[in-house]
């Protein structure tokens, strides 16, 4: 049973750490992330990967919520504010009410990440996804289509930015990710492990509708913009998702949707 | 060629229509909408639909912008202003530094847009859908795999609303829709015209990987939350997106872009 206090003093150095989320989120926040909003709090207290350290909970809101909190750990401990304290802490108005501290386990070497799934795995590497929208709806198509990891070069942002695990519905806190090292080369290690790999491209060679995929394989996906880098094209198979003359748009996290469905739901049956 | 002037004063009358952007853009706009931003300038400038009445852009991209413009008619004036003076203008940062009013020809009503529509047809149904971010996404896919007209009940917010149109990268100005009478029954009126009807459901009865479709088809989206009416799930076909077990949670327009893709590309070899 977690220990409830009771905050009513918005400098309570009890809290500080949930004071100026948005600001706080922004810089280094060494394996700590803030969940945000009942969905990604029920990810979290059911997590294997993370712990929870503490949370933030609007007096309305917490008497509801004690029955999932009860089984927590008798250390941690669960704040209760009035809204207007709440708002206060955390720098702009809370309409969720609720905001909780987790604490990340090691994250794996990308290395490591693949070289413990199986026969039949299915992966997705990002690279240069700066938007923490598209890196959350990535990480919640990931989720919803049984992706087995993440990888993510250098130049991606956080899937544990407090906006990105939002928008994933708490997906990013589920589905194992690894960030490479600057310079390392994500191809070569897909084919050390066996991995088909696919490109998507708008000038892409195969469209994506009746692709039989490969037991193993990885979907590699760039910004909407400039893409996936040449140099990566031209060592993958590259795919197309052909669209209607004059309108040649999709966003990469619906992307990623149409893709992983694919390759999760109608290749399997090729 | 159109007629530009110097604006550099934010109270000047002749730009008070771009006063306060965010406010103005929540409330009555009387057939009127607000571009943002290169991209949807080229659509708007380009459309056949609809009519640009006036433009209000920074000056840094001004000249760049110009040959663009130059086709326009005489009698449509555009307001060059600092980034400064522009900001003061808009209420906010206004990074983007294009702003352009355009002006809608009459709706048509939904009957007149479907009786319009070939023998081979897709259309989209949109069932409470109120946030411009998925409004906009939607579109964009809708775009994206040429769906050929959008239909919207009562209840749906504005595919016109200035984020609207920016998230769909310009598709709400290109793809035609038609609002629904309140109370009026879309199933019977897309059942009289011959199409066949698909509601997106989790429950729903047949997976979409491997379905077939009819020439005059339409696909029915509702909320994340609550999905579709009871009352419209029984009177149509039931289609559902499987999931891994666990998650079961899709965003809608990442749905729809699923199922668009689906019906666009993957039925027609069927």
């Amino acid at each position: 049973m977690p220990q409830f206090f009771r905050i009513d003093d918005p400098d309570d150095p009890r809290i500080a750490a949930y004071r100026d989320v948005r600001e706080r989120d922004l810089v280094g926040r060494d394996r700590q992330f803030m969940a945000e909003g009942e969905v990604v709090l029920n990810v979290l207290v059911a997590s294997a990967r993370h712990r929870m350290a503490s949370a933030l909970i609007v007096d309305k809101r917490l008497e509801r919520l004690k029955p999932l909190l009860t089984d927590l750990p008798d250390e941690i401990p669960i704040y209760g504010a009035s809204q207007a304290v709440m708002d206060r802490i955390a720098g702009f108005p809370m309409h969720r009410g609720i905001l909780a501290i987790g604490e990340c386990t090691d994250p794996p070497s990308a290395e490591a990440l693949l070289e413990g799934l199986g026969p039949r795995a299915l992966v997705v590497l990002l690279v240069g996804i700066a938007n923490h929208d598209n890196m959350g709806g990535i990480f919640r198509n990931a989720a919803a289509f049984g992706a087995d990891a993440v990888l993510l070069d250098a130049t991606c942002c956080d899937p544990l930015y407090r906006k990105a695990i939002r928008v994933s519905v708490g997906a990013s806190l589920m589905v194992p990710f690894a960030r490479l090292a600057t310079g390392q080369d994500p191809v070569a290690l897909l084919d050390r492990c066996g991995f088909e790999t696919l490109s998507l491209s708008p000038a892409g060679a195969t469209p994506l509708a009746g692709l039989a995929r490969a037991p193993r394989v990885a979907a590699l996906f760039g910004t909407e913009g400039p893409g996936l880098p040449a140099e990566l094209l031209t060592r993958t198979r590259t795919i197309a998702i052909p669209m209607a003359g004059g309108f040649d748009s999709l966003n990469v996290a619906t992307t990623s949707g149409i893709v992983l469905h694919h390759l999760a739901c109608v290749a399997q049956e090729a």
